[in-house]
């Protein structure tokens, strides 16, 4: 958390944490004393699907969400994101019109539960081996349309949006005002830049769209992780050894990004008249 | 003629023609047979500029382009395009505001002369050293503001965008409802496709402002051309010889490009739900 | 297959038959009468993964190996590709240097088999939810390396470079030598073109290696799907279901793609001296 | 000067200055008391291109180059830049077999005279609308394969490389190892990033030919000019006003973009092996 702050990071997301295993109050304070803004990122287990057909697993995911609701609020933030409308992993068959309409019939409930807490539900839309239900951000608006609830957005990932979107740009663009939380990841989930994304694509859709929130670095390494997230998300690679110089590098890289896009912006509206 | 119509082409562009020169009505009598539609290009000349501070000189212009409206219509066409709002050419000194007034003054009464026609007057945005008033898409929609006439439209030319749009598929989105006439050319105008042009990005933006009209294929070699066109255009090299295989190749290249682009628009609408 | 040939395709590419239910003898003479040329492509099940550590495992996976390539030379073909080093499918851990060498030493003894049925070996680079062992073109070089055997090539898929490589043109470059097989397949899947691939870069690199093989496309959508390939690979929407239209537009995206990097490649070589 | 060093610039480029109007004397003291290396950059005027047919003219060239040659060295430096085989500027008609003759002759007897002051000759590789005579860096190795003389290379400018290389990537690497001397510049010669060139892919370009020499930003803007160049260059927008903001930023852009490319090139040789 020092680090972050240290390297100019406004906000830390964090994985699920067990609320059991961790001082929620102490943490709290930390953040609040570093300036630092947090949100939780994470994903439903199988046993937690809350589009399964069993009356049991809906209940059990029910309560996760709920937690980590509760979690988020406790420490001062306001976001909860992630794989929340469905288990994260790999499926072994297309999802069903039940799944679907059991899984956004639980989850307008939960938006209930969120509101109270002030918090707002990110719906990562994520590659097809992540999950069989989001994979495009035109199907999270569906889904949110679905649910009905205000207080429901799109947690877009243009590591994921590589794979699935036809067009990452624009796919910003559409979603535009449904969109609540960002992650920047390149396609191989290293540095930044050293991939095959169009991050100047990206940051010019940002601008568009007047975003004035959040853009967070998520990465990936052999070399330092959380063990069950990253056999979920399959990372078998060391992309880099040092986060500190990595976390240096996305940070200049968003922020030089974001300032050239805008840039762009401005002089694409101006007609310069003699 | 005979080739541009047994190559797929729908339209064929002629440079302007000295109307004395030329037997007018043969010619109309051949496109309406080939069912080949007709555009005239051209660029006024510095004697015709007028943008000019001197009155003769925009005379002169008025009457060049009156010449080419009566000459687009008797061939039965209905698209002036080109540079007709000041001199085709590297300037020497930029244009100046009263320069920019009078030029506007003037078009206005060429507009009305091109409405009894039923003649558009599109007027072509080039690079800066062919002329030192219309370079962005966005002083092109200036310029029509100030005429004033529902006839006068902007002739795209993706050449010369390369140079000096900030974003060539924004610039064409934002100019939408005022294209009139589309060149497409390669970045140093030869085979499309052989240059730095993203012209995937260009027939996405087409295709999303629901462009139906032409989309006009331009070259230049050193090989085959008009000498003075070509000097103004400062063409030194041969970057092809066949100008039937180039034809050919354009002619695929932008009907694939273009129906690539209509199913991409088509899979960022659909939501794929269950 | 009439469909393929007269849709103007060379090779027609089979995932694994099962010999004992096709007529290969009959399916051969077909292939001959098309004048159509066959590749198999397929991927090592589970209960056959040659870098387990379970020795009756490793025996499995060499017995389909070597029966895949009987079934290719039977069918007329020299190339059998696919995930052969590993077993397909996503993992639950990473890979371990004693499973490398497993693979390594087995795969040496499958390519003797397969030397002597004239058949060549192409291992496919696949992305990180597909195998945890060849993800990059890196790492197959240096398989073959480790394997030693001439008749052991890649198998380079654009899907999976998107995901996995830094540089797709580059590691088609450095891999030139060691290239046998290469599938074009878009960043979801779909119609070529609509997607996040850069292809104008991967068609100028493989003319840039010289490449004069097979360029085969590979698509897939939930309309017409073989299930259990489906599942593996993830597919839950459909992007398409017109599949001759889909060949059509693929034959003709690839057909103009390599033409014009050809095309781009002279004219670099050119300097066009008065 | 003072403002170049504090922003972190290693390399001070003038514009051609008269030797009679400056103390060159101390201003070669002030760049050596301020650290900044000094390079030299210039067009030859029409009155002293020596491509000539007139001798008078070659002679004439030949002495400002002379000049231009001293004063580079007087000031401390060992770079001449621009364009230095032929005049600056729009020309009325193509290079003749016989004008390159001549001027790569009396480039021959200039480089022995560069030789001597330890400095090199670094032929800018110019569009066509300021030079006839090398618009792709392939003319530029051709004209210096015929001077045949090792202290002169090209000047490389990315700005007229987006306008006339068929793949601005591959024109430095064909050219790496008589590449002199390198100009970063945008489409429109505003910001960099906010125009169309693929800056990643030139970095990229760079990296890949060990480039450890400076990166020089070039911009123009109405606002802030040299009226005489800038009317040679046709600038006719205000791109920007403030040159200590453009200036900051293109140092990140470089700093950044460079170090990118070199962490993606370390990249594409790992195998990252178990």
């Amino acid at each position: 958390m020092v680090r972050s702050h240290e390297l100019g990071f406004d906000l830390i997301e964090f994985s699920y944490i067990d609320p059991s295993q961790v001082d929620v109050k102490w943490l709290a304070a930390r953040l609040q004393d570093l300036k630092l803004d947090v949100a939780i990122s994470m994903g439903l287990p199988p046993e937690g699907d809350i589009s399964s057909d069993d009356a049991s697993t809906v209940a059990h995911g029910t309560e996760i969400l709920k937690t980590a609701i509760a979690l988020t609020r406790d420490l001062g933030g306001t976001k909860l994101a992630g794989i929340l409308s469905s288990a994260h992993g790999k499926q072994e068959a297309a999802l069903t019109r039940k799944g679907w309409d059991t899984s956004v019939t639980t989850f307008a409930k939960v938006a209930d539960y969120a509101r109270e807490a002030c918090v707002t539900l990110n719906l990562e839309v994520v590659n097809r081996f992540e999950s069989n239900m989001l994979n495009t951000a035109a199907q999270g608006m569906a889904y949110i349309a679905d649910v009905g609830a205000s207080n429901v957005f799109l947690h877009l990932d243009t590591f994921h949006m590589n794979i699935e979107e036809a067009d990452v740009g624009l796919a910003i663009r559409h979603a535009a005002d449904k969109i609540g939380y960002v992650h920047i990841g390149e396609s191989h989930r290293g540095y930044l830049g050293t991939g095959n994304i169009d991050f100047a694509a990206i940051f010019d859709a940002l601008v568009a769209i007047g975003w004035q929130d959040y853009v967070t670095f998520e990465s990936f390494s052999s070399a330092i992780v959380d063990r069950a997230l990253s056999l979920k998300t399959a990372i078998w690679r060391d992309l880099w050894t040092d986060n500190v110089a990595l976390a240096k590098h996305a940070h200049s890289f968003i922020t030089l990004g974001m300032e050239t896009s805008r840039l762009k912006a401005e002089l694409t509206q101006k007609a310069h008249l003699p």
